[in-house]
């Protein structure tokens, strides 16, 4: 069972926070080829990196691919993130988890944003 | 004259910083339809938000597109970046400052993160 976790940085809004949430109900209606798809919080939301991965771990995956939703590898993709996955790699050694790169490397994110800056008509 | 001012978060990272920088260049590199485009970071690297503003206003912007390069509208986009907004639209009210959506908003951005992700073949 393979199974995709999206990880956002969290916030004190709870809106921010809703909005991941609202992303993963998203991306469960598109063609995908995941068992389950969730999400977590490095910090200020839940679920924990650790509990989100443990969730998916207890519900049958043996195979996660771990999903940074950031933009830029700042010390929270480059660190603190791999700490909190290397937590849970010593409580499951059998399972895999693959760390995809983070959203920010994604091919296309310069024509996305100027799509986005030109939907304001000056 | 029009200009596009992209503002990250910034990083104690510098390689991080410097990912939006590069990102800037790829943006001058596509079909764009401003004068100049810029970055600018909420905090921790240079230039501020007021100062990228006061630099595109100072060489001849009379309108300034910003785009939140954030994913989440969590407290910087909704409160901190509009407060540094304001200071330099009172310093100059003859200026145009439209904010776009934040990055995350933009359409198409759960398909851009399942495709990131199945980058992994696992």
């Amino acid at each position: 069972m393979k199974s995709l976790l999206v990880v956002a940085h969290g916030s004190r809004r709870q809106a921010s926070n809703h909005e991941v949430r609202e992303l993963v109900v998203q991306l469960r209606a598109l063609d995908h080829r995941y068992d389950r798809i969730e999400c977590a919080f490095l910090e200020l939301a839940e679920p924990s990196i650790p509990d989100g991965l443990r969730g998916l771990i207890e519900s049958g995956s043996s195979e996660v691919v771990l999903m940074p939703y950031f933009l830029a590898a700042g010390r929270h993709v480059v660190a603190d993130i791999p700490d909190e996955i290397e937590i849970v790699r010593k409580e499951h050694p059998a399972v895999t988890i693959h760390v995809a790169p983070y959203l920010g490397a994604a091919p296309g994110i310069a024509d996305m944003l100027l799509s986005q800056a030109d939907s304001i008509r000056g």
